[in-house]
């Protein structure tokens, strides 16, 4: 966790976007393995777009040339085993079923878990992540009637999410409400859900309670903490290292608390000497030891991670045997002598139509202005492992999101700001900038590719230059 | 288990009383040990209660002649070790304590535990048991301003409830509604706490949701089938014997299962193939696996004590060490990857506030006409063995009751259906009688004293042959 606030530059990926531009180069090391996927990938996506956007002479038949970008977990590993790639040909679309161009997908820690093969619902890679995101319909299956196309939509999944174009059942989706943004209905799924399902199914909060949230300044924390202040006179203790403690605080944290500085049970029994209510864990290991020791008479807690099982990048046996080791069982009759609880969620292994319940639930509370998910940084899928660092190095406050909006096109939401003569401008600047880029990378890559192992890329390398020229060729075209 | 049935000439003391006391001889030798202590105690009673009734002429002061009939464990064993005994002088009054005149008491599983030795919140003997109990007010502390001598209530405390006379602080008593009876009262606290505990704060029970309550026609069973049908369509699945079915029907059970002829985990799934909401879990060992494993995601398993470490009326190191080997354990990963909870709950060794606000609830939910304790059988003090065979056996549907109303005043309930003119004169009888008895009990008593601990058995014989005597002649009297 030394690395809690070392990726600073990162805070917020969208206001420092020249600036990561530049320092682009910096963080590639961890991602160059999967760079040579993403060009590509980069590439037939752009087409893909130009192919709507100027809808060239000879446009082939649709379902031959669909194709999409998809992150794919390619083995377990490290962050270079989620890898850029693209699918090709267009998802059939069955009964019930409705297609999405996703915009934005949240990152969860579950798919940090699944990256180091710790996390047994998602099937064996390759496979793409991802359980939520956000996007516009764009294809109804049959006997669909309660969505259309241009619908925006959230979307909860087991897996899979992490592509341009998803297909789901109808049932997994839910409106947007009116002023919500794709990166907010990426945040909320999991986090509220989990949260929501936590605090108010298991724990039943109620007046005057307290609460412990712990890692208060992540997705389920400050979701946990927004739900707490539903409540009225709910007392929340929240751990998290100094620096997010403002954050916290003004977001409704009562007793933030330095995890790093002080040992929280003490700094609890100091303020609330018979304890909390409900303990949120997602640590596990000797952590819930710690809060089942907290609990008050009928107290609750509810265990949802073993954070403690990941230490770095790549799996670390020791960290898991460790957490595995100290993981907490529990005897009926300690339970029955204490007039405690102990519960265990991960939305992942729910399937439950309380589910749906409970995103109406939030939705209205998002109407009612009650919660709003809080946008640590956005990311480009091409730097899904620089997402996938900042929130395995702790480096986040709130959610991180990936948005699929190809990295060339960047500026784009900035752009949003700015009038359309600017945007045109600054569109050929950056265009040129990209290319000159690929360039150099092409080179790169060519040079990586040769050394793989099977190196079945060569061809791909072609159609990858071949491809480059293209863009090159429109990109003059588009700046005449 | 297979005694289940056997006591039911006791089924309903009250309306088997001219049946009882001719077959009473068949039914003393479980209690032959005891009655010694209640000879004497009852007369002592008597007197006191004489005292105020008749007033004789050279009364002296109160404090030294205050005694009360009291039960009393004195050591760990069968039914015999609970001793009816007379406690003397007057207890004294703490600010905020009230002084209650003892009518009724309930008799609950954890006094059979606590009997055994199993219940570690009983003090050690010799002590009285009791956790709730009826009564009125006689007598109040100073600063006690919401009770006043006269006052009708329920009294629910750690122990020390089963005498004619108890102190307790005022918080733990409650005022008993217009309507209830001394036994209702008696039977309410600790099972509709309990219940109402389990399924509304643990388990948060939600319209449309199923429960599977154990012991359906205990004390427990009948209020968490009351407390359940206060939520809009929830299914409950209950075991219980099958002669007991057609009443907990009646009372709300939707799916009775007769645990004694069929698997009910398989009953449970053939009307409900996904399982249950919310299992309520008395018995322990393998049988909470079993609740466990029956649960639906997000379910909750409750678990509040381990009958089945009780196969007999004295400590069974082989049932005990089963239930205890085979006692569930449960690992919080084990409980994320299910969604599922598990919960104990033992209002015994609950210190909280939240008890009171729990009984205002209920109070409420009578007035309603919401809940009604079932009363299975009231027993005299003198009788607590039967009563607690009784339950060990699961002889009763609902509650077993303890009435503080001395056995030979037993007709006096009947008379409460006699108009006022008879039962003077019935009064005028019985205290003659009481007269005589205390004469020769008192000079046995003295006698008694001198040879208590080593050998008190032999006369505690002759006495009881003497009271059989006595009592068929009474029989005879009334027959007459």
């Amino acid at each position: 966790m030394s690395g809690e606030d070392a990726p600073a530059q990162q805070q917020n990926a969208e206001e420092q976007k020249p600036q990561q531009q530049d320092g682009e180069p910096k963080n590639e090391s961890p991602q160059t393995e999967n760079k040579p996927e993403a060009t590509p990938a980069e590439s037939v996506a752009a087409a893909a777009s130009a192919e709507a956007a100027a809808a060239p002479a000879d446009k082939p038949a649709e379902e031959d040339t669909f194709s999409y970008r998809a992150l794919v977990l390619t083995g377990y590993g490290g962050y270079d085993k989620v890898k850029l790639q693209v699918k090709k040909g267009k998802p059939a679309l069955k009964s019930g079923e409705v297609m999405v161009r996703v915009k934005a997908c949240g990152l969860n820690f579950a798919d940090l878990m699944a990256r180091q093969g710790l996390y047994d619902r998602l099937p064996s890679p390759p496979v793409t992540p991802g359980m939520e995101c956000s996007g516009i319909i764009e294809a109804v299956g049959e006997d669909v009637t309660d969505r259309k196309v241009g619908d925006k939509v959230l979307v909860l999944n087991r897996s899979g999410l992490w592509q341009e174009v998803v297909v789901v059942p109808t049932l997994h989706t839910f409106p947007m409400p009116e002023g919500m943004s794709f990166e907010e209905a990426a945040a909320l799924p999991v986090n509220y859900v989990t949260a929501y399902m936590m605090l108010f199914d298991f724990g039943h909060l109620r007046p005057n309670q307290s609460v412990l949230i712990h890692m208060a300044a992540g997705g389920v924390g400050i979701a946990a903490t927004q739900l707490s202040k539903t409540v009225k006179e709910v007392t929340i203790f929240g751990t998290a290292s100094a620096s997010k403690h403002e954050v916290i605080s003004e977001g409704g944290v009562t007793h933030p608390i330095d995890y790093r500085t002080r040992d929280y049970v003490e700094e609890v029994r100091k303020i609330n000497p018979k304890g909390v209510d409900i303990v949120l864990d997602p640590l596990g290991g000797s952590d819930t030891q710690k809060g089942y020791n907290l609990l008050k008479p009928m107290g609750k807690l509810i265990s949802y991670g073993a954070a403690n099982m990941l230490s770095g990048q790549k799996k670390n046996l020791f960290a898991v045997a460790k957490t595995w080791y100290q993981q907490f069982t529990v005897h009926t009759l300690s339970l029955c002598q204490n007039n405690r609880a102990i519960c265990g969620f991960h939305l992942g292994y729910l399937d439950s139509e309380l589910v749906v319940d409970v995103m109406n639930s939030l939705l209205e509370l998002y109407q009612q202005g009650k919660i709003k998910p809080r946008i640590d940084s956005t990311y480009h899928f091409e730097q899904v492992g620089d997402a996938m660092r900042r929130m395995q190095e702790r480096g986040n406050i709130g959610k991180i999101i990936l948005t699929t909006e190809p990295m060339k096109e960047e500026p784009k939401k900035e752009e949003a700001k700015k009038d359309e003569k600017e945007k045109k401008e600054d569109k050929k600047k950056e265009d040129k900038k990209k290319e000159e880029k690929k360039k150099d990378e092409a080179k790169k890559e060519e040079k990586k590719e040769d050394k793989k192992k099977e190196e079945p890329k060569k061809e791909e390398k072609k159609a990858e230059e071949k491809k480059v020229e293209e863009k090159k060729e429109e990109a003059k075209k588009e700046e005449n």
